[in-house]
């Protein structure tokens, strides 16, 4: 198996393309993971994650109208083009016979993952909007404030509104016409959020959270990377692996594994991430070489 | 194969969780997607994709400092969820006479994409920080305004901020102590990013972005969804697949295909998404049943 990451055109100028390493082993899974694609008006485009956000249309919905477009704080671009290429790999894999050339698009991998805003526009004639942190279809959906910090509560259904007011203690807005139905109150969202974060903001969001699923009220409180991470729901589910003493750190070091388990295992990682080229004398020296080759390759720049 | 959706412990209650259909076919690949996985404190927490995506710090790190914490415009924590569960059903295809129970949970499917935003954490100490459409690490690198709206321009090295700045007619920068090196920009973005759209917003986005990737300055227009679905680059592709005459829609729809091709096709979408209950009959008829089986079962609300 070979994954790349190369402008397209760069393996076959170096010699290594997919139709010269495929006649020499026909069994080859060629995987290239590229900004746009081997082919197609941008593929020679240098490709960074937030150029592929920007071209992908996830900008233009992230954000409400007067901060969007935004991108997303983390390189989705990249690591959906990876889980994308992961995917498609164990795919060939089940017909390892055949081999397989596959070519991951980074665009075409992030707008596969963008459901409702492509299917609403392609299916329905619906155009993408920014809607900040509110549920459009319903209310009260979105992020409220709270004494400590935001919200977010899901109260999509009618029986879901009912529980969450009468737990809020505020009954009354059940009698009020402007919350009657779901259209009254989406009709009315701003002034339902605000009748609600006057209670909300008299307790910390969690625990607000912790009261209000039981009732059937989706609630999660908005958490940062560090507090998640440290939950027990994350640290006791072994999803962060611990590598002692790492060469090129000189210590331990943590990193995430895969978001699922496999008959109660988490699938584990092999290695903690290498130093630039650690295991090249090694693959050299079964690949034949001897020392004095090695030492005349890397002379020569070869390695 | 069996995939579900249901909060943990549905299926146990309803007679078909993982034990029972295993002991019935020992090679069942059975795949739970949860919000938060099968166990754990959050387990039994109903999940919706905003309340995945404040958990897991998505939120925390999208916008800047006024703006955050904003969530991603599209449900992905819906669609990595369900892009980590092809992958791991692909892998557990590979043993077949083995079988899995696969578990994903939303939310670490979610925090394995988040890359440099949680290994700075967990390796580097560093916590998070919202950087809005700026590139911390480097400068001039973000979301900067053109004639007819932004552009993404990532000049992270010396050659590519030398290349902008005489393309834009704007050498003079170059010779300016506030922009000489990297850290002199970063420290002076934000007159680096005002002297840059005295120029940029004289023509439109795509058509810098057309000049400035041949210079090497990666550089791409902040597409709208609709724009980048009708763009040669994804249409030409074989990206969308077009169905005749879809039962329950009652005309020809389109919907996105998988972000990768094989061996130079894309992989097709075997059917447009089915009216509810559309499959029903035919595999009850398989099972063995006969119609008056299927009308009596139909009678007792079992189908």
């Amino acid at each position: 198996m070979l994954v790349e990451n190369f402008r397209p055109g760069v393996m076959d100028r170096l010699g290594l393309g997919p139709d010269v390493l495929r006649a020499d082993n026909p069994r080859l899974i060629y995987c290239a993971i590229s900004g746009f694609g081997q082919d197609g008006p941008l593929a020679d485009r240098p490709a960074h994650d937030q150029i592929v956000q920007g071209l992908s249309g996830v900008m233009s919905v992230t954000g409400d109208a007067t901060s969007a477009p935004l991108r997303v704080g983390y390189p989705m671009a990249d690591t959906v083009g990876g889980l994308t290429a992961a995917m498609m790999i164990c795919a060939a894999l089940n017909a390892p016979e055949r081999g397989a050339v596959i070519d991951v698009s980074m665009l075409d991998s992030v707008l596969a993952t963008m459901g409702w805003v492509v299917s609403n526009h392609l299916i329905g004639g619906v155009a993408p909007q920014t809607n900040g942190n509110e549920t459009p279809t319903s209310a009260p959906s979105g992020t409220l404030q709270c004494a400590d910090g935001p919200i977010n509560i899901a109260a999509n259904k009618d029986d879901q509104w009912e529980a969450l007011a009468r737990h809020l203690g505020r009954a009354d807005l059940l009698a009020d016409p402007a919350f009657a139905t779901r259209e009254d109150r989406k009709a009315n969202r701003l002034r339902l959020r605000a009748e609600l974060e006057t209670v909300l903001t008299t307790r910390p969001a969690e625990e607000w959270a912790r009261a209000l699923n039981p009732l059937g009220v989706p609630a999660g409180a908005v958490m940062t990377v560090p507090e998640i991470l440290a939950h027990p729901q994350v640290a006791g589910r072994d999803f962060i692996a611990w590598f002692e003493d790492v060469p090129g750190v000189g210590r331990g070091i943590e990193v995430v594994r895969v978001g699922a388990m496999v008959d109660g295992r988490r699938p584990s990682v092999a290695a903690p991430p290498p130093e630039l080229g650690q295991d090249g004398d090694a693959i050299l020296k079964a690949l034949g070489y001897d020392a004095d080759d090695i030492a005349q390759m890397r002379k020569e720049g070869v390695t």
